[in-house]
């Protein structure tokens, strides 16, 4: 079940998350990507939407010339027959070798839609489904072969950002999973697909931030720090520490020698200490909830809405980190 | 109490972090350091080992005339005045404005030298603590006067990192707390001082760190993930994120229109259900420590020792994070 040289994807749910994985798909040569979204006036949305997650665009509503550009590309990605528009799922479906669903966060539409799509796609197709939270397992309980289904969770925006979260269900064919690793790892692909091997709530990326959140907004509530002073706290430290390593390489070089068992030993008191005293804030109900009219103040006061210029500043800010991660500096080898 | 054009800095314990410290204070044109440590040979061991904090220096032990390079460069120092070496903490803290500590983290060790610094240093001499652990209301039980110690935490590597979190205690007066955030926020430094306004095990950093870090661990031991994959996962989405943004302007961000408010209306059945279930591991006593051999030989497998090379790519690494985050892209401010 290898990658062929022209896989062609259903995109089922073109939102945000949708159109960015549009651009990720159409950034290869030999890709040919079908799209199907509910949405009124869906053509005219993708058309306007599309461009800004295309490489080599630089959108900007106020330039007619632009704009004209803009939809050019999108005109001549489907007069080339890369991009095809559908009115009806059956359609979108009828000759994919990948369909990837980026729908509602719903347990039933997805149930549905899975269903749906299996009738209508080839009986070889591969399933991926972007939910963040819903695993394959619940969603394809009304599906008949429960080998296709598994999880890609990609981190927004997925078009630049390198992680991708492959999470099979226990019934998840294992050839399906390695197609969907090996596609994300072709040559020249700037992801990093990453297998999980058991289905858990939130994968492992987000548990990762809810954990570090959790505790920033019981750092908040408690008002040891301010919403906005503990983000220059994660951005001076933790975040370019963890762009460039991990936590346990980064600990690993923390510990010296004896590497992060020596790390472990040494701060042991103190990372016990903290564990201990870990904020037990909750997000639902009324209880531990009194963080959250004080973050949210807190971090519309200090950044509001963010301007076209703001959002294109921060992408090109993340693909230099990205870019930054791929650099070769000549001496990371050890030396004889 | 502002910052004078001439500081002069005594530095108390010069391992790496001392050493850093040194690099980063000699960094700036305005500053002499006066050094002292109880170690044997410590003449020999800085002339070895400063220059690799020493700006526009790469040094490479196997090369003898850089070597040389880099001794002159000490011996400069020394020659124009900026750098002292002593024998003896009475004369190191003789002529200080500002002292600074980085000896090992043991609570009794800190009362002593604290007790012995304040009966040599001038009347009106900082006191700043590097410590990752011990807060400054604890280290200064034994001084006459209360005002003068705060905590100043810096991340490793400090010469290269911006973070510097300030933790005064509660008897700290405000002008020491103005003077440090001035000193580390002067025109040319990269540093970012933040100030922290509740003294609390683990400071806001590392509580950050370590509330992730048991996730980590736990994730781990349940063999959702290794070691080397997970720290995959954070590399290829959180660390590149929290680079460029902070925690809060990411989910106000990711929000879309409703910011935050709607970030967490729309995520949080995924993240309640992700903090019911976070993983309770301990790193101290015998109950829920079963992860720590499987962490450690995951790491040392997936990492070992790391070069004299690696560890200067990392070094390059980290700086263009962090040139990343002060470069100037054009578009940040809002349209009008």
């Amino acid at each position: 079940m290898s990658v062929s040289s022209r896989e062609r994807i259903t995109l089922i749910g073109l939102g945000t998350i949708g159109m960015s994985m549009a651009g990720l798909h159409l950034s290869r040569d030999n890709t040919i990507v079908d799209v199907f979204d509910t949405r009124p006036n869906f053509e005219d949305y993708l058309f306007k939407t599309l461009p800004n997650f295309l490489p080599e665009s630089s959108p900007s509503s106020e330039d007619a010339s632009l704009e004209s550009t803009q939809s050019t590309s999108v005109t001549s990605l489907i007069s080339s027959g890369r991009l095809h528009i559908h009115k009806s799922l059956e359609t979108a479906c009828a000759s994919a070798t990948i369909v990837q669903e980026q729908g509602p966060e719903s347990l039933a539409f997805k149930q549905e839609i899975w269903a749906q799509i299996e009738s209508f796609a080839p009986s070889t197709a591969h399933f991926w489904t972007s939910t963040s939270g819903i695993a394959a397992s619940a969603q394809q309980s009304t599906m008949q072969d429960k080998t296709r289904l598994l999880v890609v969770h990609p981190f927004n925006p997925p078009h630049i950002m390198p992680l991708l979260e492959i999470v099979p269900s226990p019934t998840t064919a294992p050839e399906r999973v390695e197609f969907a690793q090996e596609y994300f790892s072709q040559a020249g692909s700037r992801h990093r697909p990453v297998v999980i091997r058991k289905e858990i709530p939130g994968f492992v990326g987000n548990r990762l931030a809810f954990a570090l959140l959790r505790e920033a907004c019981y750092l908040v509530q408690e008002d040891v720090v301010t919403a906005k002073d503990l983000d220059t706290i994660l951005m001076a430290s933790l975040g370019p520490r963890w762009a460039g390593n991990g936590v346990f390489e980064s600990y690993q070089q923390g510990g010296g020698e004896g590497g992060i068992e020596a790390f472990l030993h040494k701060l042991g008191g103190t990372m016990q200490e903290v564990w201990d005293g870990l904020g037990k804030v909750n997000v639902l109900g009324e209880k531990g909830t009194a963080w959250k009219s004080k973050v949210i103040a807190q971090t519309n006061e200090a950044y509001g809405e963010f301007s076209a210029g703001q959002m294109r500043e921060k992408e090109e800010r993340l693909r230099d980190f990205v870019h930054v991660q791929t650099k070769k500096y000549g001496h990371g080898e050890p030396e004889v």
